[in-house]
């Protein structure tokens, strides 16, 4: 697994649907939920027909951790939910979750800053369980 | 309107109600397409029986700009789509956009960079318009 300022990456050798099936249950696993989901592919087919390779947004959630860091500063709902996306890039699957650590400290502020860390400790989990699938 | 890090944010004498009818059209004037929403304020409730004040996240895409800027880095979508949100604080309505330029800069590319003003320029002129409105 690779971090990088935005995002906390790795391929996969599953196809695209086995990744996200497996995103679900290991974001299941860590308590969060998904309240959102968008099919890029789908929706830029549709609102440009564009053609491009199979891209879900899956806006992931853990719900404590909402709580507490949009009662610190409220804010903080222009970057959640924390997003995990999966993608098939030339021949790889590639599954991303937004590093919350560095999103987050677009707004200084400590209690925001611990609640990324967390978020972003589980997030690495994550990604990194679907990572190590087959 | 202010500009911070992480959003361009505004007070509307609008009511809570009125501001995201009022949001909704200025993104739709903007071309962008709502894609997600989050009841924030029923989904604390719902999953930790918390009460907090009303709370919306409209998740903004400006499809043109989402493709051009996927096109350039796929980890673009970590940050998507661009939230709009409408909250009550202490008596107040405040709306917000996440500051794509802002955000977009964990991502060190030039025409992502390009895109992202292109993005903020017409969330500040919805932001702008909610707030002036009454």
């Amino acid at each position: 697994m690779q971090t990088t300022a935005v995002a906390l990456e790795a391929t996969t050798a599953l196809d695209f649907d086995d990744a996200v099936a497996r995103c679900r249950e290991e974001l299941a696993e860590e308590s969060f939920g998904v309240l959102t989901e968008i099919d890029v592919q789908a929706t830029l087919k549709k609102k440009l027909d564009a053609d491009v390779e199979p891209y879900l947004i899956l806006g992931a959630c853990h719900p404590p951790s909402a709580h507490r860091a949009l009662t610190a500063r409220p804010e903080v709902g222009v970057l959640l939910p924390c997003n995990v996306t999966v993608t098939r890039e030339g021949g790889r699957t590639v599954v991303r979750a937004m590093n919350p650590e560095s999103a987050m400290s677009l707004i200084d502020d400590p209690e925001v800053a611990a609640v990324a860390e967390e978020v972003g400790a589980a997030l690495k989990r994550v990604v990194t369980a679907v990572a190590e699938a087959s």
